[in-house]
């Protein structure tokens, strides 16, 4: 899988031709594809951090970050024909500064040329010229979509579509503190949550894809199943990116809250992110981690096939 | 000034000697000498995109960032006597890439070396380990503070106050959209961004610096003077940091409705961000673009000095 990426250049003058949204496919359609193909609704999330790493990798790098490369590459290697995804969590790579920066975008490289779908987890948040400036620079290190925070409001999120990018709003996330927040109660009936879903979902309408799902999607944490199906009932035609599943408390029956009304994706509409239970899979006696990590992306696939029936 | 820088490595073995948060000057302590010393609460925003800088400084640079981290020298070199602060947005270096990262780095430090307090506007808003990397990756930088986006919850604010930065919570931002997220009303008779003002009231307690105020600030955008006195009631010793003045449409009376109670602190809490109107100050054929600089970053302090009375 090829797709457009940019150089870097002034954001006054972009070039409209391998730019241009329309030269992008759809990111709905391109990652519902994906998980059609193999079956499999599962992302890993690279997160790596250098002290987690093989002992092995760690020991014969010259330095944290090209520790952290070799292993995100190695992942990337590992799981690209068992999920359709991957997501970066750029806080991991932007730790080391403008090395972390030039890794990031070489991993970011190579999971776009094993046709990985690629999220960019950045969760950025900011109007007019500086969101431009972030989308032009997630389009640049080749991310298909990217997480975004709109608590400066839902015009804020138009850039990154404008530049061709899939987003997921947040809207509910697994942290326990979120609640304080997320959960609270308008005078409207809704939420705080809701209400951020609704706006994701009324963006979401002019970005609908041939799989009649939105690229407009939304963050949203597999951990309390009310919760869950009433956001669903708010985006029916959003893709949810879901984390928490497994490590952080997350159940089958949680996830199952989240799926769309049977027909309408057959899919579900979900992308279940696990990170730690896969990337940190290998034990410490491990010959080969990188089939550790295989194994593990296996038996997190196989998991949400029974799950998603 | 100087402070801490610890170069990037593992997160896991932290140097505890230079970045240890008991070797920094409280943030809000730093800040408002700072001001004080200038009789200044004015900040220069330092936003540059490439096609607004003078023409002789784009055609006489091999790249847009080489141009624009001149132009940020620039600019630095022409306040740094005049505002207490400056705030570097993360984004219009970002935008470059790696290089984009290494030239913010470079201007970052520069800021540091002619004693100006540096505020990164980064906008971060992650949890747990991903906050910490966002943080050490800004005390790395040479920031001495952060904007950070609490949706997520007031405990994922947490990690930058751990590394030693100060940090100002966006609560109510001056873009209009914002109205559809931070105004809208809560069950308890609350808005949402009154909720988010208690929780950085909150969190500031434990912060508190020798001048009584907090290194847990607040963005407050300066566009309603009723919805700023209503703020300021809440956080009486947050430190707000207040874009949307002048080219945004924020007035004297806006201003005035931010400050804190005569007597709180000398400097009124507030430290007033302009970007456009002194980075751009240059007119085309203006023999020395950094004197229209300093000269609009002394119009911009004494204009503040004048609504503060």
């Amino acid at each position: 899988m090829s797709h457009a990426k940019p150089q870097p250049g002034p954001v006054a003058a972009p070039q409209p031709s391998a730019a241009s949204p329309a030269a992008r496919l759809n990111f709905a359609d391109r990652i519902l594809s994906a998980m059609e193909r193999l079956q499999s609704t599962a992302c890993v999330g690279l997160d790596p951090v250098h002290d987690k790493l093989p002992a092995q990798l760690r020991s014969s790098s010259p330095d944290p970050i090209t520790a952290i490369e070799r292993f995100a590459e190695g992942v990337i290697d590992a799981v690209a024909e068992i999920v359709p995804a991957v997501k970066f969590q750029s806080a991991c790579f932007e730790r080391y500064g403008a090395p972390g920066s030039a890794a990031l975008a070489r991993t970011m490289k190579r999971a776009n040329d094993q046709g990985l779908v690629v999220i960019l987890d950045a969760k950025r948040g900011d109007i007019g010229i500086s969101a431009e400036h972030y989308a032009a620079a997630a389009v640049a290190l080749g991310a298909h979509a990217i997480t975004v925070n709109a608590y400066l409001g839902p015009s804020t999120v138009d850039p990154y579509l404008a530049a061709g990018l899939g987003v997921f709003i947040l809207v509910r996330t697994s942290n326990l503190d979120s609640d304080a927040v997320q959960s609270l109660a308008l005078t409207d009936g809704r939420t705080v949550a809701e209400m951020m879903a609704d706006h994701a979902a009324t963006l979401g309408t002019k970005h609908l894809g041939t799989h009649g799902m939105s690229s407009v999607g939304a963050v949203v944490g597999a951990t309390k199943a009310e919760d869950g199906r009433a956001l669903r009932a708010r985006m029916p035609k959003q893709i949810f990116l879901v984390p928490g599943y497994g490590a952080q408390g997350g159940t089958a029956k949680d996830i199952r809250a989240l799926l769309t009304p049977v027909g309408v994706s057959p899919t579900g509409g979900v992308l279940v992110t696990a990170s730690r239970s896969v990337i940190y899979a290998f034990g410490p006696n491990d010959a080969d981690w990188k089939l550790s990590v295989e194994r593990a992306s296996q038996l997190l696939v196989s998991e949400l096939r029974a799950i998603q029936g």
